[in-house]
């Protein structure tokens, strides 16, 4: 498609995220060329254990544990920081801003401890600090915020920022069970970490505070003025309590803009059951965003694991792809995927189109009536996943869930059903999806 | 703060979303400007009525009924389109694009159907058309898809995206009247038209879906293929049976890749209450996108009115802006705010912040306990919000709801009671956010 040379990434890690983002590079290169309008390629790999790497990427990338040879290597334009950690990291990205590299990372803490001194030195050697992947995972909240939201005055955003606290909670809610009971099935899930404090009392929320609030409002990262409490002291009976309040006990990372300055805290809140940030479970992550013109947002997704955070490190590489090719036909594309790369596939009728049904129907109440209606199902390859007698009906009004068919024959079956002699009126028919 | 010449804008509509747009701009000025790294200016207004422009915007801007007349300027740099239709309004954009102008829009009809001519037309003359206000109104969802998601295969979209079917379908459920019923009343509330075919027919709907779906698949966009159903024929007595069986009927726009092609339809239909989308209720609207690699994401905000639409507008006015403004720093800043425009808030202790809060104590059974803690908190300008003893306690556990206070008293009072000589515990704290 594209003439243009790939982007040459520098990748430094290999871990989860790091092996996650060569997944999905690697699987979707053809989509992420289409929209990228250039190849985006690994080019070098650098990671303590080289061992695992070479077993995922064989022979097309050289690995090594030098990191710095990563980013000193000045055929490497754009340096993939995964690796962790406030000490070594900071010395490569700045090492690798300091050589006119672009840095896409997922390192919160060095962000909310050190993003200052980090976007200065960007700033001044002007390349691209892009940490999509450092909140909420996949999510592209740091994008709504910073783009999508530009025309508000942010007023308020509220987050469940960590998964692990919010699982934590969900079980010890669902399950009638203590903090210490959940965290240790936590940590079997891999929920958890054997040494979970960084999640459990609030840092890793406060770190990814930090960084949306200054988003939001414009402001300094101030990692060190956060207010933070964690989840380890809650009762059940507070969590209970509150259910029969009308409330459910979430960890949250709140950033309010007040008259007299900026609130920032971290700790467990009540919120009403009526917002929909109430009902996210287990170990999802959402964001409320409040702005004078467009109200409340919400942003919700996976806020970690391997490739939700790698989509947001491809993202993020995308950007700089597009950033960094000039020429403006290669820009953001209206329809996402660049003009010369749209396809062309076929948009299917609504007969070939495959759904779950609720079908209604009226019949008379007589022996036989289900064996007709069950054979014309079956004969049109439509199984019945449960039937329901409406009982305010006496049994005359039939509720039939049939699990992915074609609806086309599902068309059929209903003409031949309304044909039959005891069905008493037409079958109403509405799609069903379970969206899973 | 800069020295850069404001980016010049004429806009072509004052109705509800124009004067939305008008009105965030000069109030949001300051901010937006520390954002894009310029002031954003409307220079001219077009508009059939110009009274009521006239009466908004004063002698700021001359305001004309003339709208080819802006087009033609060649003073503008961007034009803002927002007229609706198809036929006068396509005659315009083309004009503008022609021009050398980028466009930004909030006309579904238009892009859904003139879509694909509009956008090659665009690519031709290397202008933008920026179009995140036609679906979904504040929601960054286009931005989302084509940018935040980029690194996924995506693999289907369920979305939400007519307010005016999904507050007649709430209203159904929540009162259970007939879809006639709530249309009168949705009328009477300006939620819906006087003719309300297009939305209730699923007609708008489906142009949101057609472009949703272009950016999803990288396809052109095909309004003539998607199947269409509305909610007018719905019948309560299935949304109460959908109810029983654990569902909730929406209107979804679904776009779905399967190997033989792309499914484009939208219709009524039941959704498992266990999923987040279920919960989104009223004139909301929000979007399921399902990506290879992140997995789940939604989107969730006001899908219409003034000024949710014009921080979509104003969003797209910002891309532009940064787009337009070559020195790189001046391209989106990693914390989304210019770097020499960051403010100085002090960020505020917890002493200083203002929530509400969950008291639980435990307490002897004796007379006075109440007035003693009720004088306690009074004196700390605490005002109680309600009183529960938990039954299960025989009264010896009293929870407090206590609203909108400052912490610092709330801490000080704390103490106060837990040395009261029949409080037979610490007090267990935890805050509580209504989110409103």
């Amino acid at each position: 498609m594209s003439q243009l040379n790939p982007i040459k990434v520098g990748l430094l890690g290999f871990g989860v995220v790091g092996s996650g983002t060569w997944n999905v590079l690697t699987r979707n290169a053809e989509e992420i060329a289409r929209r990228a309008g250039r190849q985006i390629e690994i080019v070098r790999i650098a990671t303590r254990t080289t061992s695992k790497a070479t077993a995922v990427v064989g022979n097309a990338v050289p690995v090594s544990d030098d990191m710095l040879s990563v980013v000193n290597d000045p055929n490497v334009e754009v340096v993939v920081e995964l690796i962790g950690g406030t000490t070594l990291a900071k010395e490569l990205v700045l090492k690798a801003i300091e050589n006119g590299k672009h840095v896409v990372t997922a390192n919160k803490a060095l962000l909310a401890v050190h993003g200052n001194e980090i976007f200065k030195a960007a700033s001044e050697r002007q390349v691209t600090v892009a940490f999509e992947a450092a909140v909420a995972g996949g999510i592209p909240i740091i994008k709504a915020m910073r783009e999508g939201l530009t025309a508000n005055r942010i007023q308020w955003l509220a987050g469940i920022i960590n998964g692990t606290t919010n699982f934590i909670l969900t079980e010890m809610r669902e399950k009638g069970l203590s903090f210490a009971e959940v965290l240790k099935k936590a940590q079997q899930l891999g929920y958890a970490e054997a040494d979970p404090t960084f999640d459990v009392e609030g840092v890793d929320a406060a770190h990814k505070l930090t960084l949306l609030a200054s988003i939001a409002f414009g402001i300094p990262v101030q990692f060190d003025k956060v207010y933070v409490e964690g989840i380890s002291r809650l009762a059940p009976e507070d969590v209970v309590a509150a259910g029969r309040l009308g409330y459910r006990i979430k960890l949250l990372g709140l950033a309010i803009r007040r008259d007299s300055g900026i609130e920032l805290r971290v700790h467990p809140c009540l919120v009403p059951n009526s917002k929909l940030i109430a009902s996210v479970e287990g170990p999802m992550n959402a964001v409320v965003v409040k702005g004078d013109a467009v109200g409340e947002t919400l942003y919700y997704g996976a806020g970690a694991g391997s490739e939700p955070t790698a989509s947001a490190v491809v993202a993020d590489l995308v950007d700089v792809t597009r950033l960094l090719t000039a020429d403006p036909e290669h820009r953001v594309p209206p329809l996402a995927f660049q003009a010369n790369a749209l396809a062309d596939y076929p948009i299917l009728p609504i007969e070939e189109v495959t759904s779950s049904y609720y079908l209604r129907l009226h019949v008379e109440d007589r022996p036989g009536v289900m064996a007709e209606i069950a054979t014309i199902l079956a004969k049109g390859n439509i199984s019945i996943n449960s039937m329901i007698q409406d009982p305010e009906t006496n049994g005359a009004s039939i509720i039939f869930l049939i699990h992915q068919a074609r609806e086309g024959n599902v068309l059929e079956a209903i003409k031949q059903i309304e044909r039959l002699s005891f069905v008493q009126s037409k079958v109403t028919m509405i799609r069903l999806e379970e969206l899973s």
